[in-house]
């Protein structure tokens, strides 16, 4: 096939500065931070304009090429891994800020702008971009809406949905097509903006878009609490809640510690817990002191490191944020599961079970944004386990997990997206009435099917 | 046809507590609080549980018949006005509060209750159900929803849409989706949710929520400012923004103000401004004290006056709120308009432009919430003049307006939604590609066309 694709008349289309990649050029697009051992593409497409992208989409619909959207391939669930026969289209090259209004609190940027580019220059205007996550350095805006992501502060913030008032698109039809272009109140049907967040390349390609900027937070404090069982942390939460303003209440249990300190952090207590909590929320000396004492009294909270500055809060920070990466070279299998934040208590309890009675000689790792109802949970095997044996056990568990999921009216991907690997379980969160409607309205923006063809939904 | 409708079959299949109407006691549903002038519908259905309207959708699917979904009728575009040979289904016997989760801050309700009561059961738990509008005594959650409904503090708290963790739907082919579930983080697909939210009861019937709640405010303070021009609205949204946490910016003008004292209300000054703005925040007497200050030094505020006590936060609330009701005799015509708040003075001077050229003689009363970029514009005929030549005027110069706003990149409805009344200017804020892709989605929800027919879309 791929001497087939008639690339010179695309050539003619893009604009200078746009790229076409082949052979080993493509490496780089084969993989992305899931454990998907993707293809290397026929063709990387790098456009350099919206009027690219277009043009990119239009060839592919007139030639059935399917096509990936690639961002920053940080996605944890294989969304933009291609098959040999995929052509991915990187936004990379599309990662201008085109306009800052520090007046009306917004940003707009091509979407190949990386999430922490967007916080720094709100920043510049004593603004925030407060969607914030592990991966900022190489993230994508344009990926970020495809898979509407969360991360650590979204106990305060919301996810990346609640931060697009405008995004450009070229549907799957190769229409551009300007979604609410940056309105507040816009009561003119559908919102399709809010269809294409979180749709994970699959009804087009996000270009371009519009988004909101908070005030700057007052002065935060970093807290790290020692508790002696993973049954107590919900209570930490409803105290703390209770008098501080939270912006982040991150869990990870010692096992994870353990992995972060091994990786070159540094032990935060001299003696292990269970498990532990960091929170950050605005700074407030005499609340703080006295939620920790009343912590402290009722056995909740065992020990306590606050941060006194910004080097002591980033390496509170590194414990949480150092986990996934101190982790992959073991290769570990994840899931990224939710539930309502009040049953999380019951349902760790039920997982915990679980995962006791089906992984027994496996490492089990929690962690994640409780207060949120969003745990991840990493599993390792012992060293030298056949690969094949443990995937196989790993999915069978997963489907027990979807089952439990499905009990508490649960979801498979709190905020990994489906991809590629979560597929199998989808059914567990999303009953075939939805997902049927999905494949109609991916049909209705994507005609001939070439948009990231095979992701999110069950084969 | 009234003789016709199999109701026998249908009345088998209704809970107790169900209601089917006909004749006279129809005569209810025929209007809303927009100047539709609606038919008697041929007969109006009362369910009293979920199961109830899944048995009406699909009853109405077998038969063809139309459905007209209709909460507390306040709708000011016609969206739940009927035609005769259509079924209205009222949600009003539909209003039991199912839960209240005070520590996770969530409410359940049926989709009738109406927004008040949702207000006052959060508030019983010390907590904030924020969308409020003059409405909230009639209005029910479920028509809040299928309208994504703003009103007064959109500036703080945002839309609707952004307080909806869940939702239950029937969809046109009687299918009872259950949407997302209240979770905060769900990446397993396409949000339906957000698509359902605005779609004006074209894609089914939401039947129960699952709402997010604030935590109680810190006490307000509200402040009524003198303009001494319209063009320094914004200039005054920008001062008292930079230093006070506002919860409501909303405008109008001497006109405006004029109906509303005719209608009874006290004279806020001894001496009239060509336009007034109502200012709500989070108390702080040093930091209003200093923005009024420099207001007035810089003469973009002529006169103030700070509510001393509830009684007289209302009292000035009253002067705002009581605009729509004070003109209702009058029957404006009215517009419902938005822009990026940061356009509003450019938009604001060329409607004035527009509309004094192509108002000679009628009356324009102006109101809003400007800090959302939301525009209210009632227009007045003199006493009697013609009717029709009235509308046909109206008629023309909203599609001027229109004209005006696709320049701006604005929206025809910023929070009434399309309904009837709005059909014929939606293409100026919604290009024929998105209207299109809307049809086709309709079509997926609801594939015979029984839910609202004839509304949001342009016959």
């Amino acid at each position: 096939m791929r001497a087939e694709l008639p690339t010179a008349e695309l050539e003619s289309r893009l604009s200078f500065g746009s790229a076409i990649l082949r052979g080993a050029d493509c490496e780089v697009y084969r993989s992305d931070w899931s454990s998907v051992a993707g293809e290397i593409p026929v063709l990387s497409i790098l456009p350099a304009s919206v009027e690219d992208v277009v043009a990119v989409v239009r060839w592919a619909v007139r030639h059935a090429i399917p096509l990936v959207p690639s961002g920053g391939r940080t996605g944890l669930s294989g969304g933009a891994t291609p098959r040999s026969c995929d052509v991915v289209v990187s936004l990379e090259r599309m990662r201008r800020i085109l306009a800052v209004d520090a007046e009306q609190r917004t940003m707009t940027v091509e979407a190949g702008v990386a999430t922490q580019v967007v916080q720094d220059a709100a920043a510049a205007h004593g603004l925030l971009y407060p969607v914030d996550f592990a991966s900022r350095g190489s993230s994508q805006i344009g990926g970020n809406i495809a898979t509407n992501a969360g991360g650590i502060r979204v106990l305060k913030y919301g996810l990346t949905r609640d931060w697009v008032a405008g995004l450009k698109m070229v549907t799957g039809s190769g229409e551009l097509l300007e979604l609410n272009r940056g309105l507040i109140k816009n009561a003119s049907g559908y919102d399709l903006r809010h269809l294409v967040v979180g749709s994970e390349g699959t009804l087009g390609i996000v270009v371009e878009a519009t988004l909101k900027l908070a005030a700057a937070p007052p002065p935060q404090q970093v807290l790290l609490l020692a508790l002696p069982a993973m049954s107590m942390v919900m209570q930490a939460y409803a105290r703390l809640r209770r008098t501080l303003s939270l912006s982040a209440f991150e869990f990870f249990t010692q096992a994870a510690l353990e992995h972060v300190v091994a990786a070159g952090a540094r032990a935060p207590f001299a003696s292990p817990s269970p498990c532990y909590v960091l929170a950050e929320f605005d700074h407030d000396e005499a609340a703080m002191s006295a939620a920790f004492e009343e912590l402290a009294a009722s056995g909740v909270v065992t020990d306590a490191v606050l941060a006194k500055n910004n080097a002591e809060a980033s390496g509170l920070w590194r414990l949480r944020e150092g986990i996934t990466e101190s982790l992959s070279h073991r290769k570990p299998y994840k899931n990224d599961v939710s539930v309502r934040p009040g049953q999380i208590p019951s349902f760790m309890l039920r997982m915990d079970k679980l995962f006791g009675a089906e992984y027994p000689g496996f490492e089990v790792i929690w962690f994640g944004h409780v207060g949120d109802g969003n745990l991840h949970i990493s599993i390792i095997p012992p060293a030298g386990y056949p690969r094949e044996a443990f995937l196989a056990q790993c999915d069978r568990v997963t489907h027990m997990l979807g089952g439990v999921l499905q009990d508490f009216g649960g979801s498979i991907s709190a905020e990994h997206g489906i991809g590629l690997l979560k597929r199998p379980y989808l059914r567990y969160t999303r009953p075939s009435a939805e997902v049927e409607l999905m494949r109609q309205m991916k049909h209705v923006f994507d005609p001939k099917g070439i948009m990231n063809p095979g992701k999110l939904f069950p084969p």
